[in-house]
């Protein structure tokens, strides 16, 4: 039997044996389910060792990390396998079809909490591997599998981990399954993600909210003020108005249009999923452009005076908001936060004291768009689904992946499976069975790929 | 036992029922409290009827008026007293020091949410009514009462009261006692307020709340747009930028320049009251020409996205702040409304939908600052304080002023007893013992000068 024919033939336990998975509560955000975040390493790392992948619970600051290693040869290269164990909060649960940690098939899903995000992703490689050592086939390369526990939560202790563990995880390459395809039946191969900086706005007037008619026109009033600061964050163009905010922008690529704009792409349909009035960015850059390759500021949440039903006649003591930025290749998260602290301390009247927080971010990740990598990756997707696989980027951000650059010095293959609407981090989280299938065979076809990159 | 020997024998039972009065959590902006509303009406209709002034409690489209009345004589002028019973929110309860609606002594203060607005102040008069009927003293005057339920959330029910009671309300002279000495040991007499023009602005982009990765810069921001719109209301001389604004403006009479100039002001001491690090307003105006004779603009309160600890990049559904509008004689509150209705719909762009929702105001009152009803109370305070008053405008407003003006023709004595640094609609609020026992005894004396006016 070779590894495809095992895969065929174990269809029904490769999904009984994911359903066991997604039975585990793993919800890393809530200290309640810290027992249950161990229990679930236990067994992930129990079936690592069960398929022949040395494996063991690796402590961190926080939840731990299970890694495991089957080396094979010297000779081969080297692939490390990042996932993550833990899953978002299943709450609001009255809107769930099912119960979440219960998952159940409907239709043509996967229904339960970690469906796609990160569980039933990872369990392609996982069922791809067993493919290989249950079988005796020659396995082409080696394999380190590097399992968190915190992504969910922000991946606090990673950063240290993959630092003091550096020699342990030396590799060639890393491969990462936990993003969507482009579309319904249209793989992709990611081969760049946004980075990200966030700062706090703080603007405080009086020391105390005052009684806008005793004080209204005299004091300044510091929502009036952050209104007129997040106002000139922007120019009429929608371009970014910070100084030096594009200083390092790397601008778009030939290439990199011409291949966005043969993506099936319809702005229409784009906008329809938003129910938005109508687009809106930067002048001079397409949809995509603008989501994928450009550096964006969004103000996420604003706060200030009162909130309650009503009027209340204060002018209040301050105003916040919090913002982040995503970035593009070779923007510094650190002087794009130095950036736009100077940019509102200048434009900020003296009558406030303004506040900028600045909490850093990761910085935006690129894997080259050309090169052996993702063409060993382009071809296996393309085996496992029979379809040919676009070549897109993410407007979101992994920061895992900057630090694997940064750190290891690695790039990263990013293999998504699973879909933009299979509502990861919202209710009724599902995984098509049907990517499930393919995600597990173009996993297969990956290691077969990635040898031959070497060779 | 004459009138002010019963003031002087019962202070600490005046105080003790203020107190009484101040534990109602009366605050009409949330419908959670509507029976305390009604709760501390009736207490107030008995506490008149206990003191011979005949008295109801009538029924409005909102919060109830407490009415009452003692006629004394067909050939004595008739006062009409308006006051308010009801309170502000008293939020954010974390930064009181004491419980808001649990009234106690701090030094010199009663500190409680309605000490110096509107109950404190309402009850000096109360107090002086009892000190003529209490001591079978002749009352020289025909004594009305309007005491409403409404004033801090905007008076909505009481115009039409008005309107419908225009008989009973039959009177020669009006007074309130809701507003603030000139400064400590500085009485005044009010001649003019401001009026007041209530919006609030929603903006909407998307349905839902969005991944600000995956559509962050090519679907606008609700909170950047209303940050955007809000820095356009006012140019860069804090003048108000809304087309039309100044139209119906009256400007400054030399004679008010050179009243407000002789005041005992300082713009550094009104600046240390605030806490603010540099005043802030309306290029070419004093801080006094400012808040008293200029209409302003403030943003009351805002809120949109995520407010909890930390980051979440959201892109937000929606975003909304409150605004109201201080205007000046000759300013129509409706059409004011539509003015800024019309600009922001101007300049909101085409990708979110943008509602102002418009809840209308009251007119700026004027009382001639001259005249034998001003000379009445100007003796009258000077009796109760020991200290010549002098003759002010204020920058707040008692929206029911205008009513008055406009469907009794009354004119309006505004006796203010509180200070501007009261707290009035922040945490804290207060009321000096002195001011409080000052006031009462102003209250008094003013029955008859009062009715000296007739004679």
């Amino acid at each position: 039997m070779n590894p495809k024919e095992f895969l065929d033939k174990n269809k029904q336990k490769r999904l009984d044996q994911l359903f066991e998975f997604l039975k585990f509560p793993s919800v890393s955000a809530k200290s309640e389910h810290k027992q249950d975040i161990v229990r679930c390493a236990e067994w992930l790392k129990d079936q690592f060792n069960a398929i022949g992948i040395e494996s063991k619970i690796m402590p961190t600051g926080g939840h731990p990390v299970v890694y495991g290693e089957k080396i094979t040869s010297p000779d081969n290269i080297t692939v490390l396998y990042y996932g993550h164990y833990d899953v978002q909060p299943p709450e609001p649960l009255e809107l769930w079809k099912s119960t979440p940690f219960e998952p159940i098939i409907e239709g043509d899903y996967i229904l339960a909490r970690g469906a796609t995000d990160d569980k039933g992703q990872l369990w392609t490689h996982v069922k791809a591997f067993e493919a290989y050592t249950a079988t005796d086939t020659r396995l082409p390369i080696n394999i380190k599998v590097l399992i968190e526990g915190e992504e969910e939560s922000g991946s606090e202790n990673l950063e240290r981990f993959v630092k003091e563990n550096k020699d342990m995880l030396k590799a060639d390459i890393i491969v990462v399954s936990d993003s969507a395809q482009f579309d319904k039946n249209q793989p992709a191969v990611t081969f760049g993600l946004r980075g990200l900086s966030f700062v706090e706005i703080k603007v405080t007037g009086p020391d105390r909210d005052l009684h806008s008619g005793s004080f209204g026109g005299s004091i300044a009033n510091p929502i009036n003020i952050l209104g007129r600061i997040i106002g000139q964050l922007h120019d009429d163009d929608n371009r970014i108005a910070i100084d030096g905010f594009y200083d390092d922008v790397v601008e778009i690529t030939d290439f990199e249009r011409e291949e966005f704009k043969k993506l099936p792409h319809t702005d229409k349909e784009y906008l329809k999923k938003t129910g938005a009035p109508a687009l809106h960015g930067e002048k001079g850059y397409s949809t995509l452009e603008r989501i994928w390759s450009r550096p964006t500021l969004d103000v996420n949440g604003i706060m200030g005076g009162y909130q309650g039903e009503g009027a209340k006649t204060v002018l209040p003591s301050w105003a916040m908001c919090k913002i982040t930025m995503r970035l593009v290749p070779n923007q510094d998260p650190n002087d794009i936060c130095n950036k736009i602290e100077k940019f509102v301390q200048k434009i900020a009247p003296k009558s406030v004291k303004c506040e900028v927080f600045k909490h850093g971010g990761s910085p935006a990740a690129v894997v080259s768009n050309e090169g052996p990598w993702l063409d060993a990756a382009g071809r296996a997707v393309k085996t496992g689904f029979g379809i040919e696989p676009v070549f897109v980027k993410e407007g979101g951000s992994i920061p895992v992946v900057g630090t694997f650059k940064e750190v290891l010095g690695l790039d990263t293959l990013l293999l998504g499976w699973g879909q933009s609407d299979d509502n990861a981090h919202s209710p009724n989280e599902r995984f098509d069975l049907n990517d499930f299938e393919r995600g597990t065979y173009s996993a297969l076809a990956l290691i077969e790929e990635l040898a031959k990159v070497k060779a």
